[in-house]
């Protein structure tokens, strides 16, 4: 954190001079000029191949859709005297958009964080993501910010990117919402700014939790957590079964499926430290348990998953029956895949739209109104020795 | 924020025997047994003056009303293929309300808690409140949480009391939201242990910001900016206004009422050190000049508020019209007076409902989604190097 507090009152005091002199120290390039030519990401997006073009399409329009749902409604009541009372939402007016670099740089982090802001109405989308070692950011990223309507890209990471979006410098505007995953100093980061500006979540590692029964297959359900533990050696995959079969299984199916994996030695290094099977001896206590771990993502292989989901306290995403694999949602199936981790799903859910709005409220009254109400006002204003509210509505009857 | 930090890790690490030392060294008191007795709260609301009880009771009801409004609906959409994309929310579990002490302790900041979180369906409230002098809390705080519904209480308050809300002691149980303001400690603790639990925001000094024109009666306007004045020497009262005869009779108007005013120390230091009359050549021009100031209250005093509330982009609460003080929406309008502070209305709102709520997102392909969309799955994985997440899809395909 201290390194962290360093970074961000560099970036605060110096600007842009700090951006470069800290992504040369940190990422080995000076990247002189900040900003990504618009045109850039326009080529980028030509340059996809026609079927991952199609994918990116298809996941573009799912997730649009689903978010436009999500839409929050202004309030507008009349009171018993004909007063109005009212809540307005309206966009933020500039989200800023961290995107990882290396390992966990992903075109489908661009659009789950883009495609809310842009269905909220925010005018300023503003992206900022680490220069790769030849000095630009992934293509595919670019690509993706193409197809998601963003084109203020800036390649800066960690927290000194964090920094210019909470405090502004001559290139990067300030903005009023950072939203993105990101390192260990990228989230200590978001810490630190919160308060000057909204920020989504703190994000930890990513999570996994399976309850699975008798009509699970084995190789789905290793597939499933395999697929949790190749995102990071801290990535956590746990099975809750009621099938002595099931859990019998699955050391020989994670086993054949770790042959010949490409991410391997990550995938092992977290089923070893992060990976977990439990035998339970109901379905009612499997979802107890997952309770006490409240998931980031919460798979129900079984024969009733509705029933079951009813059961289920805490999970930022539930996936139910056999054809809905967890892959299903970090790509396409339309809600977020930013999802609360480390057992936040307690008191936190997915990114949304409402991220990018806030709301307002409105009071108007009549001269009916308070009269109906003036006198309990000022009972409530003396008693908390409040004169000048007392006085502010009698001066209002007399 | 060093003392704050050593504050926490101390509730963190002896749970109810810090929270005994450090009220008895910060409030003079050993608040042993540290819980209210709930008879207590009921012999504290039948001891309350009738005329309050009938104000407390109103501002209950009315409060009550609006933000049942508030509660969000169920998402459940279908996609085309019949697959089902949904979002559920439920209330948190458990809510810790801080209330404070001293000159700021209020039974309005009751109400304005407790209420969103009992409509929101919280199962358990838990309220917070450093005794006073003679070791108890507030007589009217312990009607108004007796009205509100809340029956457990505790005499502990500071960072001491974020401490325990969020970590949890032998006596106090951990919540899963934290709301409610308080000082400089609390605030800072409150920042500290976000993201162990949510918080509703971190509330700085109230700020309020009238704009009016000819129409405005120069008595109402020095009440209003003298009730903001009254609460805290560092409140901020700010008017901006076309008219030169308003800007010119706000001096004698606000000297007059504040003449034999018993706040008038605090008063007074606000406005010599946080008020500010300014004459603007437009009204256009007055809300930008607010919305560079982002105001926690704005009021409107003006021939056509409604107008005028079109063009503000970033206000906590717009009060509009003659009828409308402020002081109506701190008690008993309806909306909630915990309202963003210090610019923070740029990307915040007013406690809500919500606030004590979260989502988890649903979903449930058939095998018709997952034949339609799997091949793009698979292409969008493959181009992020995630072997298995293709993989759970093609187990289910083949």
């Amino acid at each position: 954190m201290a390194r962290v507090e360093e970074i961000l009152s560099r970036v605060q005091a110096e600007g842009d001079a700090a951006l470069m002199e800290l992504t040369e120290r940190f990422d080995g390039v000076r990247p002189d000029p900040l900003r990504i030519p618009p045109q850039r990401l326009a080529d980028a997006w030509q340059a996809t191949p026609a079927s991952l073009k199609d994918a990116l399409r298809l996941a573009h329009q799912r997730i649009l859709s689903f978010h436009q749902h999500q839409l929050p409604a202004d309030l507008a009541v009349t009171g018993p005297h004909g007063e109005l009372l009212g809540r307005r939402w309206r966009p933020v007016q500039r989200a800023g958009l961290y995107v990882p670099g290396g390992r966990a740089s992903y075109p489908s982090t661009v659009l789950m964080n883009a495609v809310p802001a842009r269905v909220a109405g925010v005018q300023r989308l503003v992206m900022v993501t680490p220069p790769g070692p030849g000095g630009e950011p992934h293509e595919t990223v670019l690509a993706a910010a193409h197809l998601a309507g963003v084109e203020e890209v800036y390649r800066v990471g960690g927290a000194q990117a964090i920094g210019a979006l909470a405090f502004g410098t001559a290139t990067i505007p300030r903005v009023d919402v950072i939203s993105g995953p990101g390192n260990l100093y990228v989230t200590l980061a978001k810490k630190a700014v919160y308060g000057r500006v909204a920020i989504d979540s703190l994000a930890g590692p990513s999570e996994v939790l399976v309850i699975a029964d008798h009509s699970a297959r084995a190789d789905q359900v290793a597939a499933d957590l395999l697929a949790q533990a190749e995102h990071d050696p801290l990535a956590a995959a746990i099975l809750l079964t009621t099938s002595p079969e099931l859990a019998a299984a699955m050391p020989a199916a994670l086993a054949a499926q770790l042959e010949n994996h490409p991410r391997a030695e990550i995938t092992r290094t977290a089923l070893n430290d992060w990976g977990l099977i439990v035998l339970c001896d109901s379905l009612g206590r499997a979802a107890q348990l997952s309770d006490c771990f409240a998931p980031e993502h919460l798979e129900l292989l079984v024969e009733d998953p509705e029933i079951l989901a009813e059961q289920i306290q805490h999970a930022g995403a539930i996936f139910m029956g056999p054809y809905t694999p967890e892959a299903v949602g970090d790509y396409l199936a339309g809600p977020n895949h930013t999802l609360p981790t480390a057992g936040t799903a307690r008191f936190a859910g997915a990114l949304s739209v409402e991220t990018f709005m806030r709301h307002t409220s409105l009071i108007r009254f009549n001269r009916e109104a308070l009269e109906a109400t003036g006198s309990a006002v000022i009972t409530l204003a003396e008693s908390e020795g409040l004169h000048s509210h007392a006085e502010s509505v009698k001066r209002r009857l007399n």
